[in-house]
Formats: structure tokens, sequence, C-alpha cells
């Protein structure tokens, strides 16, 4: 069976992916990344996905970054905006180099285990405004890492498969129902409360409550001050 | 005046790096990773040479890597070896994607200063066992980088420098002294002890101190079970 590690945030995207590396028959060690975010109750959230969907194990790594700022993610003076989706430009959610951060962890772990094969979630479609969720960019990232490490240089190649980067919000969730993900596990929201209910106002709960809707499924959301 | 990430693990090597980056007129910001290393003490050394050199500032972020295992830096069940510099193949104390890891890191704080440099002591010549460490490696990450972030999105050229890549343990140290680098406030010892003295014995140890032979130039190391 071969080993690959999953990008697992607790949000509905890398639910589905990791749902479709299952599927096609890999064993599955899931990463989720603490890096200091608002929404720390993903994490939970990530945990109970990776044991519904059959993950073999889960781990979670501690990184700060807010010590560097930067982002309404990480630094709580800055405000999550919650009046719609930006058209253009870079929303302030954006978090610097935090893909180019937690695919480096994701590697660094595949290369322990032995496994060629990364998957992450990457969506270029909803998030046009992140750098680091275009393809140019996962396939720059691929390059480097196929000169990055020891299995490189033994022959072996590193895949970096970023299997819903094209799809839309509305196609990811009904990939992930035919797959059987349990979407009431998953938190999108950037300010969700402590029990994983989502404001309904942010970028992330717009983008995902109008998937359901495109998709003409059920929305299991839990919203917060909805009972 | 333009900013720069330097990152500075407390060894020889990127003390050098530092007082380059200096010299060439750029303001620094100085970086150190603190992954689980046995060597825990190289960080207090990173502090005490940033203060030195003049570095702007110095932080430290931490991440546990030793939750990855597989390098003898970061699991104390893999001994350091200690019985000369193994020819050919990668050493025990390769950490898989460590550079990959602390470069994206760098990035990430580097986009929130808004500095476009980064640098990076890779060296190539004494450490050719460790991957990321090669030149095609160090244009990949940066290549990369140049599409990873909102700064490289809105036309700006990120650079990563490796200015010791290509020199001679002996080398760097004749530039740094020159440069006013005291290494004797360095450590580069894989197990040094906690008040930061050397084992004299792992690859670390024999090749700073062949550098200081090949270099004519006295060497300051201290250390341990020798006064």
């Amino acid at each position: 069976m071969r080993k690959a590690v999953v990008l697992l945030s607790g949000g509905l995207d890398s639910a589905t992916v990791l749902a479709l590396a299952i599927r096609e028959g890999y064993a599955c060690h899931a990463l989720s990344i603490d890096y200091g975010q608002r929404h720390k109750v993903e994490l939970e959230a990530a945990k109970r996905v990776a044991r519904a969907l059959g993950a073999l194990e889960q781990k979670t790594v501690s990184i700060d970054l807010a010590v560097f700022g930067g982002s309404a993610l990480t630094d709580t003076n800055i405000a999550v905006p919650t009046s719609g989706v930006q058209k253009g430009g870079i929303p302030v959610t954006y978090v610097p180099a935090r893909n180019t951060i937690m695919l480096a962890l994701a590697l660094g772990w595949a290369e322990v285990l032995q496994a060629d094969d990364v998957f992450f979630g990457a969506n270029a479609v909803d998030y046009s405004g992140y750098p680091d969720c275009r393809p140019e960019y996962v396939r720059a990232f691929e390059r480097m890492a196929n000169l990055a490490t020891k299995a490189a240089v033994e022959g072996r190649r590193f895949t970096l498969h970023t299997p819903i980067i094209d799809l839309s919000k509305a196609e990811i969730i009904a990939l992930g129902v035919k797959l059987g993900v349990d979407y009431g596990l998953t938190v999108s929201c950037y300010q969700a409360d402590r029990e994983g209910r989502a404001c309904g106002r942010c970028d992330a709960c717009r983008l995902r409550r109008e998937g359901f809707q495109a998709a003409n499924l059920p929305d299991l959301t839990r919203y917060a001050g909805r009972g």
C-alpha cells in the first residue's frame, strides 16, 4: 500500500481530499498545523475527520506564525472581513507563506515515512486571491521538493497532488458527499466559536454556504446564535 | 535601507552571512529556528551573534520537528556520529526538509516585513551530502518563492542570497575574521553541552577545526572537558 501525507485543516476542502486519497488506495497520514490561527477549533475538527474517514494516523504540529503577524487569521488586531467576498486583490485573511510552510512540513514528514506523495486541498477557483493556491505555484513547489530531499537524491520521485484545484465549491461538495464525507464534522469559518459554530458572515462561511446551495445539497453547518 | 531576513543558527556559517549582509548595507532581521535540535544551546549563540554584529532584531520561532523523528539531530535514539566525516551518502544528522522549512519561515517573515531578500548560509562544499544545500535546490526554492507570495503577485522580486555556498570552511572563516566576526560567540557542535562547549568529535566539530587550521587562524572554540 502506498503511503501518503495528507494536509488536513479540518475544513471542507481538505476533508474531501483525504476521502479521495483513501479511495485511491493510499495509506494516509494526516497532518494538521496549529499555526496560531484564531479558528483553532478547526484542529479538533481535523481529528474527527481523520478518524471518521479512516486515516492511519493524525498528527498536529505547532508553529507560532503569530510571531510574524500580518494576517487577520493570526493577528487579533486585524478584523476578519464579514461584509462579503472581496472582488480582486489578496484578502487580509491571507497568511504570508502559509501554504509553503505547511507543504514544507508535509514534505519533511513524507521523507521520514518514505512516502513519495503529498495531498493538498489547494483550490484556485473560489480563492483565486491567494497566490499560493495557483497551479504554477504547486508545480514550482513540486520541482523544488524533487531537489530538496534525500529521497530525491536516491532517485525517488515526489508528487504533490492537488485533486480539487480546478473544482468549484459545489463540485467539491458533490464529490465529497459521493465519497461519504460527513461535512457536519468539518469547520470552515475563520472565526468559529469554541464549539465550532460558524459566524455565517466571513468569506469562508459565504463560499461554503453558496457551495451547498449550488450543489443543491443540505448544509449541515452549525451556526452560532441559531440554537 | 533595504531590509533582509537572515537565517541565523548560531553557528559559524550563518554568523559570517549575517556579517556580510550587514556589510552590504541591509537592515537585518535575524531569524532562528528552534526545531527540537539537541544542540539547543546554539540558539543562545544566535542571540549573542545578532547583538554583536548589529542585527536590527532577532526572533526565534519554535517548531517541533522531533514529532516526525528520523534524524540524529532531533531524535535522541539516533546517536550523533563521532568517528569521522562520512565519505559519500547522506549523514544521519540530515534533518528531513529542514532547510525547506526554515526558508519557508524566512519567506513568511520577509513578506510581513516587505523585505525582498533572504540570506541563507548554505554551503555546498563541506556538506555536499545534504541535498538541500545544493545550488540547484536554492534556485528552485527562489523560483517557487517568486510564485508564492502577495509580493510576487504585486510584481516584486524575491532573492535568496547564498553568499558562502561555494566557499571552503577555511575561506568562510578568513572572510568572517576580516568582517570582524567573533567566532568565539558561535556554536557549531551537534552535541554541545549546556554551556555551549563542543564535543570536538562530531562532523561539525571536525569541519570547523580543520577550517581554522587550513585558514591558519586561531580556533577560539571552547571544548568540553578541557577546562
